[in-house]
């Protein structure tokens, strides 16, 4: 594995790549890696000739007040996980390249980045759809992995992708999970021990809507409140949103179910920890 | 000269002439080529193996009530020149292959877009850069050739190739002249005789900013006062602006001058056409 730094170093292995007819993976990642992140590396293995890992905590994505400062950092953890996974390049440039001093330029998808945790987190998505558009510059790969835990992300990155010619094939690998249940994340080290048993409560919240859908349950308030009791009884953490989208538009659904599937989304804070998880559901049509 | 209109065949025909080791030169423009869209040709024949143009009325960067819909057009003319050029791609695209239903995806460059053009044309960087970035993804040129007649375009464009790491050499040619000054461009067909006349009023008061500057004049107050004079009296055209900036940073210059170099541009409109020029003087420090 080579650990790369330099942008512009990067780039030029990339170009050489491309103009070898090699196929190039990436997946970027803010580091602290966990088992989900290695999911996607996997995935990676299985698709290209050439597996790129970047790690970069980027500041834009995240909103004033937020964990930017004391978001978990361990390189030499991830340099280790990475080498193991099979990474071929471990790409981790330093801010004062990434956004010089008079960095001015930023790529916003509308509408769909400004609800949900676009609500929530004002200008996260324009972080990650910027940082995302400099990565694919810099390390020019066919396909890109990223996680289905960070839905929105997800979509609003398939989106730009599309809408900006890129030309990258975006594979979204299923969220990895605790065996308990709890969606990894490199945010789950908050936790205390009873914020831990308490964080179960979203992937409780999720599985008892699939069981209401899947009983014929159309009525999405209903299931929205069962989800909210099950969550104050188990955490009694503030949920910020409890959310029903068409996973192929991402549009929020109103109360009535009229699709095959649907994707319930949700976001609680458990502590001072926010987490989100989220699951897609097959729907009966009644 | 083959003519391509699919974004798909382009990119895939660029992925493959990148394999072979090709460089690749793009040319980007509306169309109704004029001598100086041509000198930025030649230019991309003197960088590269490959030159693309691109002939496209991109609706993104016309503000509401601007001249999209009559924005002169001569596919058969501007075919013709290409090929005589020696553009080996003309890549026309389809809008709707361009900007398909559901778009949502936007480039924008912060500050500089909203000062000079920006100021009475709100939006229009945020469409140039979009566009620009579409077809570089699209095209994958090494370099890329723009006129200095649109500045601040040229500028933003800089600017965004370097904040998202985009690798692509940025060329911007000369201005290309009337034999009586008025800089070329495709909007110039709008004038009547009597106000193409009346448009050399933007090259005579450039000239004359050159002349006051060369001579030591030092108060830009005084120069932009001077020129003002000089339109009124011979076009009677309504300035939009007349301004002074650092030709480096595209920074509006106050009223004294530290710099070695400034750049004059302004915007006219001569009855209902709207034009810019622009020139660059070497400035003898006080």
């Amino acid at each position: 594995m080579e650990k790369v730094t330099s942008p512009a170093g990067m780039q030029k292995l990339a170009d050489e790549l491309r103009a070898q007819r090699k196929r190039i993976a990436l997946v970027p990642t803010m580091g602290f890696l966990h088992d989900g992140h290695m999911s996607l590396v996997a995935e990676a293995r299985r698709q290209c000739d050439i597996v790129v890992m970047s790690v970069y905590v980027n500041p834009t994505q995240f909103v004033a007040g937020e964990d930017f400062a004391t978001y978990p950092r361990d390189m030499a953890h991830d340099e280790k996980k990475a080498l193991d996974g099979g990474v071929d390049f471990l790409f981790s440039p330093p801010d004062g390249e990434v956004y010089p001093e008079g960095y001015l330029t930023f790529v916003e998808v509308d509408k769909v980045s400004r609800i949900l945790e676009g609500e929530f987190r004002p200008g996260h998505f324009k972080g990650v759809a910027t940082i995302v558009s400099k990565l694919f510059n810099i390390v020019k790969p066919h396909v890109a992995i990223f996680g289905q835990k960070d839905a929105q992300q997800a979509f609003i990155i398939r989106k730009f992708v599309k809408d900006l010619n890129f030309g990258i094939e975006i594979i979204v690998a299923p969220i990895i999970r605790e065996p308990d249940g709890l969606a990894m994340s490199s945010r789950n080290v908050y936790l205390s021990p009873d914020e831990r048993k308490r964080a179960l409560a979203l992937y409780h919240s999720l599985k008892l809507a699939g069981d209401m859908l899947r009983k014929g349950e159309v009525d999405l308030t209903h299931v929205r409140d069962r989800m909210t009791a099950l969550i104050a009884a188990e955490s009694e953490g503030r949920i910020d949103y409890i959310q029903f989208v068409d996973p192929n538009t991402f549009d929020l659904i109103g109360n009535s179910i009229g699709l095959n599937a649907v994707q319930a989304v949700l976001a609680v804070r458990i502590g001072k920890t926010r987490l989100i998880d989220n699951m897609i559901f097959d729907v009966r049509k009644p």
